[in-house]
């Protein structure tokens, strides 16, 4: 297997406003998004990849920087996602901190940072940008629509609203909503970010701050739900921190490894990820509910996808959308006599398992690809 | 079943300085507690009941104010623990909010609060005071030590440490030890609490501040962890919290009735729980861990508990100490030929259903205090 190289991510503007779910427009905005491999000549080989909370176009390859692409595992040269075979197009939704339009973009009607301003965007609303950068690109109909998660439901929302322009949706541990548990999480979350007094509202670039408290609780809250139990026993277990193996009596210092590694995480991504953003991500995962319109049958909801060509795939151990989610959109696939494969990968590492590579899923994932790559 | 009715809670003074497993020590301290039914002729009917992180020496009856215990539904005339028959005592711990000394109170070193300063207590400190109040008591052996999560928790301790002072072990979902994810949402919880900016090191009560941000958080997490995924789902699923059934396309404001709920819970508790006290509580719950000593075998650490008796139960929708977890401890017992009863509960409410009155849980319950009862 080969790799991709160095990659540039490629901007592209749309001047026409972009109509939002919730009756706003979000308008004179910039996607940031990145294609490997080469478009065939009839225009039948191009790929979708929607990403999730924590990630970006930046799908696979290298940046100048030295920064792999977050599927750069599953996306390249000989990869399941063959880019010698397929063309592969990663974008950055608008709301995100990455690139495309977001709140801490300027915010045409004041001159100012969008910042709390920023419009609410929905599954729907990414989808809709997504299309538009497709179709400019010159493709009436993608291979494949392929997203993790959050992504998986971006694939899924391609299916229901967009049928005609797409043949494949490949939705990788992901849900048809979230629970109340779900929503719990990310509203604990949003409160730390919220109530932390350097937030301002959502205005905080204004006042040249940052709630990176806020953002270290959130993400240290998040990372406890993409692991499994399991996988967090198995790598840290009571593991305490001071080498001689001595516990320090304290309330507010470190003791155990996984303290450490939470902390790290926090202030990581802290340092980097935008408030409103995370903000804006965490409603667009509340907010996504295909069956809502159809009195909470997601069987009605899939009529919309007939014709359509699924791939579902989960992990056994991924407690935040579990097997048992995606075990309902492949019933209502199944109801709607859909083509649907679909795959429970028995893996140890809870949600993260979606972005690694776990030679069996990596299999599936492969097959899957092999198939559609052969009707293209 | 009566009730207890109106109960004044007693306090015990103690000006032996009480050794601490850190090394440190707690000088002159006063235990709140209270009791209830009669303590008979020859002394063999008392029983102990141990609580948890949100709770204190008011396990049941009403006080003054209409305060109802938090065991109530467990304890009192012709209930489980049938207070005509055993003389049941509740005691606040060491670190507490609630009466005992803990943060919120004097060091007699600095004439100020003790806040931070507070020595950090564990399970075994708790489990000593508690024997010196039962020995001043006039108690030379319990008829039975109970409690749940935390509580349970002690309980065990006493079977380990203290196997002459009671006859019964009685321990309701708990576990031999915190699992890595366990440690790591009561480390989540406690940043929120620490990264407060009213948190001042924990000297807040000298500033006038109270971080009651990081506390709404901190029992937001906790309360997630409390309910379990189904019974969240059932009482909250998707119900928007707009009785027209409207999105609000909001970041900051509430949505989703789950949202509501978990925010009241964070008020309520951030009005009058003390943070440090928190902070104690939660890592008491990390450092318990009675398998240390003997390498880790649970086994070698309940050969202490030799000819003591267990009641073990847990809750199969449990996931903050789950039904395996109670397991090992059964396993433990096993190895060592020690009598146990274990009862695994099939209950929707995850771990507060320690606190319900679930009749299957209270039919369990009944039968093993009955059997003490005809002992004692």
């Amino acid at each position: 297997m080969g790799s991709i190289g160095l990659v540039t991510p490629q901007q592209m503007h749309f001047s026409e406003p972009l109509p939002l779910k919730s009756g706003a427009a979000l308008v004179d905005y910039t996607l940031v998004y990145e294609t490997y491999g080469t478009l065939n000549a009839d225009r039948s080989n191009a790929v979708l990849v929607c990403h999730a909370l924590n990630a970006s176009h930046h799908v696979a390859g290298r940046h100048g920087d030295g920064t792999l692409g977050w599927w750069d595992n599953l996306v390249g040269p000989g990869k399941p996602l063959d880019t010698e075979r397929f063309f592969v197009i990663g974008v950055n939704n608008p709301g995100s901190c990455f690139g495309s339009t977001g709140p801490t973009h300027v915010n045409p009607a004041t001159g100012g940072h969008y910042g709390a301003d920023f419009p609410v965007v929905t599954v729907e609303d990414w989808v809709d940008a997504q299309v538009r950068l497709v179709q400019r690109l010159g493709i009436e109909q993608l291979a494949a629509v392929l997203g993790g998660s959050l992504g998986g439901m971006q694939a899924l929302d391609w299916s229901l609203r967009h049928p005609t322009l797409l043949r494949h949706c490949v939705a990788v541990a992901t849900a048809p909503n979230l629970s109340a548990q779900n929503i719990a999480f990310n509203e604990v979350a949003r409160r730390a970010i919220v109530t932390d007094p350097d937030f301002h509202g959502g205005h905080y670039l204004a006042q040249g701050t940052l709630p990176q408290r806020g953002l270290r609780v959130a993400r240290m809250i998040g990372h406890i739900t993409y692991l499994s139990d399991d996988a967090m026993e198995a790598r840290f277990g009571r593991e305490l921190k001071a080498v001689d193996g001595r516990l320090g009596y304290t309330t507010q210092d470190i003791e155990f490894q996984i303290e450490s590694y939470l902390r790290h995480q926090g202030d990581k991504f802290s340092a980097y990820f935008d408030a409103n953003t995370y903000l804006l991500i965490t409603r667009a995962l509340d907010y996504f509910d295909p069956a809502l319109p159809h009195g909470g049958s997601l069987t009605r909801a899939f009529a919309a996808a007939l014709g359509k060509r699924f791939l579902l795939v989960s992990f056994t151990t991924d407690w935040r959308f579990s097997p048992a989610r995606s075990r309902e959109i492949v019933k209502a696939l199944v109801d709607n006599r859909i083509d649907v494969s679909y795959a429970e990968i028995d893996a140890p590492h809870g949600h993260d398992a979606f972005l690694l590579d776990d030679p069996r899923y990596h299999a599936v994932m492969r097959a899957y690809f092999d198939r559609i790559g052969e009707q293209a």
